[in-house]
């Protein structure tokens, strides 16, 4: 029986969160390849493909602390996500072809990183608050990598990305 | 008239981000007197009061960016952040009157907070690469202040908020 609405507690808004961000992962893992496809330079490329074999594990952590909660791994629709990876198709149309694709897809990839920042440290919080610390390390270990990925990615744009685009 | 789409370039991409931003950023001012107001805690309303003062410097100075290109400001749909707001609207309504509604705040305020710092972060990157070094202290001077906001909501959070929500 679902709780009265009064009696919602932190429980229930980290469960809330953690099937937004497995929904949030599982669209990146369909975006990625589109990504590594469109990429024009081979780091970027290389780049994407190694995030989308993290990305599987991430969506692998994500399974456990649902195990850990004794529930089924289920997604809930993330408008955020969605308009965030919308956004990033459009730029994909637009600037096809052009000298500033990849700039683009940069700038798209580090929105998704860090809308995955945001959520995984809350949830990294909250599962301290709420006494999960092996969902806490779970989700610590791939915040670290998201946060990795998010400065590589920073690293390419200025390193040699945007004089291409420029 | 409108360049052909080959010859895109970084210009185009940065006007683009630009206009994306602007609206974001009003939609912001839109949403935070209904975070304000839905907020417990005082020091929580408190800080989204002071943030909203702070978002109306930020859209001046993207005013400002668009009179250093030239061009009128105007904005360009941002269903990033239209998604956002959306996930923090669902928040609201879910958890009304219960004792996790702050917590909930915060994690949708600081969703906004990282989607305003990956734009701004890379607008001043682009920026810089295209030697507009005005508009470039411009983003720096929010991207501090929007990384600011980010870490108190994360103080509020560990301080007061997630115990009484727990």
């Amino acid at each position: 029986m679902a709780a009265k609405p009064e009696d919602k507690s932190l429980d229930d808004l980290f469960l809330d969160t953690l099937k937004d961000i497995y929904y949030a992962e599982r669209q990146i893992l369909k975006a990625l390849p589109k990504m590594a496809k469109a990429a024009q330079s081979p780091d970027l490329r290389a780049g994407f493909e190694q995030h989308m074999q993290e990305t599987e594990g991430h969506v692998e952590r994500l399974e456990q602390v649902f195990e850990l909660l004794g529930k089924p791994a289920r997604g809930k629709t993330c408008d955020a996500i969605l308009g965030i990876i919308e956004e990033g198709k459009s730029i994909m149309d637009e600037f096809k072809g052009t000298q500033a694709l990849d700039a683009g897809l940069i700038s798209s990839a580090q929105a998704v990183e860090h809308y995955e920042i945001t959520r995984y440290g809350t949830l990294r919080t909250w599962a301290e608050q709420l006494g999960m610390s092996e969902a806490a390390k779970l989700f610590a270990a791939t915040l670290e990598e998201e946060e990795a990925t998010d400065s590589k990615l920073s690293e390419l744009a200025v390193g040699s990305v945007n004089r291409k685009a420029a």
